[in-house]
């Protein structure tokens, strides 16, 4: 049997939970701010399980707040095992429409669509909407609670500060203490997928329709601090300087042009610079930068981070400065499971869809959740490469085709899992 | 008759001057904190006009503020000028101990050295202390009210901000609006003498005991903003960036390069930088500069203003980048007068010191009053060219020197100015 989604059933879902938290609803670029555990972030979740329940799905909220579709295989030998679909509803502030909630709305309507068909399958589907995968609070939050990989440092700490999580926490109704207790058994998992719009500019510049996602890149991040000598500006001679300055300036400079030319689809970002004492007419004596790279493979992560902060150290040296590096951490590769990867190009030749691998340079649940189940990601084309913006948009046929994709990668899934 | 100062009564005085306001002042580094107006500042003040009463010169405070010493000439016919030689006695917060405090006290000793030796002279001599020379409240306040150059705009955003000043104005018993009745008649006046620390490492690293100030530098100051696109760090290939941070490291590096290459005597600096958003994982979309750049004279200024605005344009188009230009001012490049220049180094080949030709890069009074009577400055080595700092140091020695060629550079200028 040969299966679509639902188009115009799929587009009034999307347009309803657009609405949900919207901002410029009425310009070009209408977008939505639903920070994680945000009240329009919980109405799109109350949303989310209304529209599961109506259309004859079971519904679950885990002890991490992942809000799940179930639609059950109805076998009863054996344990069934779960595929699971999905992505979330949380936005970044002022963020986009298609971001997050287009992979949740297309889990859902795989799951109608299978239901509709009254296909048998060897396992359950549920279409899952993780908690904070955008990390106003935490980041991917529920996804590691299921995966079990959450700690109690990741809570101490949290990148949204503890004020907004515990904040956050109560307004869903759930407890820290239990957030552990949403891990699941692997055993009982027979996969993940998630549809997700690029948000770079490879799929739309090379008119490709679907992207499939060989591995989500590992990020490092550094704070690296040149110390020289605050001196008056005027008075100290250009060439009796130790101005820190031109030392994160040289360090910045240089570690572009070296990963453009040593590190081909790795990255590197300088987010931020700070001077002290930070005076017009003082050399600065103290700058601090912030740095972040991205590899898509461990050993090329780890060649990079070698690179970086030798280059680090030999601009230090040269300009007679004083280098400190302090580690941030970061998240390694995840490689996208091979099985995963066979079924979506598979699902995209059945539908004649072009489509291209891609790494995703971004950070996704699938992440989370690939060293647990194998795990699979679909990418379909970011007008001018955008996210996390208003601007973000994706065609509505790009929509589809995505939809399309993610449902028969399902199935095909299904069908080696059992 | 050959003059010299008492070099013992100079001594007893700057140790007992550094004693108010002291700093870390049982260390080898010991400093002062005196900021303008500060109780430490006006405890300073009254500390000197008693030191000039107990000599038996007149004083007077001026509706600036500035306090004076006055030796008089005793001619009864015609009108007298006044010869000032002066400093300052505030501080920059946990400054050091020498720079304004030891032209002040040489001026000071030079007045009682005249005295005591019964010399004629056509002219009066007046040791002044000027108003907030270093800028915690407004900059150079004292010697823009004598000069008559001190406007409402100065006042109305003063750089250490409005309740700074008026709390400032209160506790010394200044009014606001009597600040402007102190200018004084340039008729009055027969020129200006400052001798000052170096500030910067020439003297000492050419072992010259004195310079000949010939230019008080010009300044310019500019805030630039580079913008590009913030961008997802991950996502955003290298070579699809606008990336404004690497504008603003591209700039900061090549206009260091550029003068040191074509502007020899100048100075640049970059002396604050910053991104926004400013996060590890976006790519910079902004990025702010403070720019600073010194010349001494006017000509020299404006090629230099001309050439960096230019480069700061061009890496703007060469890197995809908006460039936006914020004029701050600055002050104009303020060469010393030749017969107090001649007046210093006759001084100095008199005694016998070794004497070079320099430009002052940081500001002075001397580069207020210049405009308005023939001024001259005598600088003396400052250990490491450090200054602004406790570590500010001056040898005992090269302080007596200076204020021996200050006494006899004072009589030479009298002489030719009757």
């Amino acid at each position: 049997m040969t299966l679509f989604v639902n188009p115009d059933r799929l587009r009034a879902d999307f347009d309803a939970l657009a609405a949900i938290g919207a901002v410029n609803a009425n310009t070009d670029a209408p977008g939505v701010h639903r920070p994680s555990l945000s009240p329009a972030h919980l109405a799109a979740r109350q949303w989310f399980l209304a529209r599961a329940a109506a259309a004859g799905l079971e519904t679950a909220v885990d002890a991490a707040g992942n809000h799940s579709a179930i639609w059950r295989a109805r076998r009863f030998a054996a344990p069934i095992r779960t595929l699971l679909l999905g992505s979330h509803l949380d936005s970044v502030p002022n963020g986009g429409r298609f971001d997050g909630a287009l992979g949740v709305l297309a889990a859902l309507e795989a799951l109608r669509t299978v239901q509709e068909a009254g296909v048998a399958l060897p396992v359950d589907l549920e279409a899952i909407d993780f908690t904070d995968e955008e990390g106003t609070l935490v980041g991917e939050l529920g996804s590691n609670a299921l995966a079990g990989s959450l700690t109690p440092a990741m809570l101490a700490q949290p990148r949204g500060g503890r004020a907004a999580l515990e904040a956050g926490l109560a307004r869903a109704g759930l407890s820290e203490a239990a957030l552990f207790t949403a891990r699941r058994d692997p055993a009982t998992l027979a996969g993940y997928l998630e549809l997700h719009i690029e948000q770079g500019p490879r799929l739309t510049q090379s008119a490709i329709a679907i992207g499939v996602v060989t591995a989500i890149v590992g990020i490092t991040s550094y704070r690296l601090t040149y110390t020289g000598r605050a001196n008056h500006a005027g008075t100290t001679p250009m060439d009796a300087r130790q101005d820190a300055g031109l030392g994160a300036a040289t360090f910045t400079l240089t570690a572009r042009e070296m990963v453009v030319r040593d590190f081909p689809g790795c990255a590197v970002n300088v987010g931020q610079m700070r001077f002290e004492p930070g005076a017009f007419n003082i050399i600065p004596g103290l700058a601090e930068l912030a740095l972040e790279f991205r590899a898509s493979d461990a050993q090329r992560l780890s060649e990079l981070e070698d690179t970086l902060l030798s280059l680090a150290g030999l601009v230090a040296r040269q300009s007679g400065l004083q280098l400190a590096l302090e580690p941030l951490g970061g998240c390694v590769p995840a490689p996208m499971s091979a099985r995963a990867q066979a079924a979506i190009t598979a699902a995209a030749d059945s539908l004649a869809l072009t489509h291209i691998e891609l790494v995703s340079g971004a950070g996704h649940d699938a992440q989370v959740l690939a060293p647990l189940t194998p795990s699979g990601m679909i990418f379909v084309p970011s007008r001018a490469g955008l996210s996390h913006s208003p601007d973000e948009f994706t065609a509505w046929d790009d929509c589809v085709n995505g939809a399309n994709v993610l449902l028969r990668a399902a199935l095909k899934l299904a069908e080696t899992a059992a």
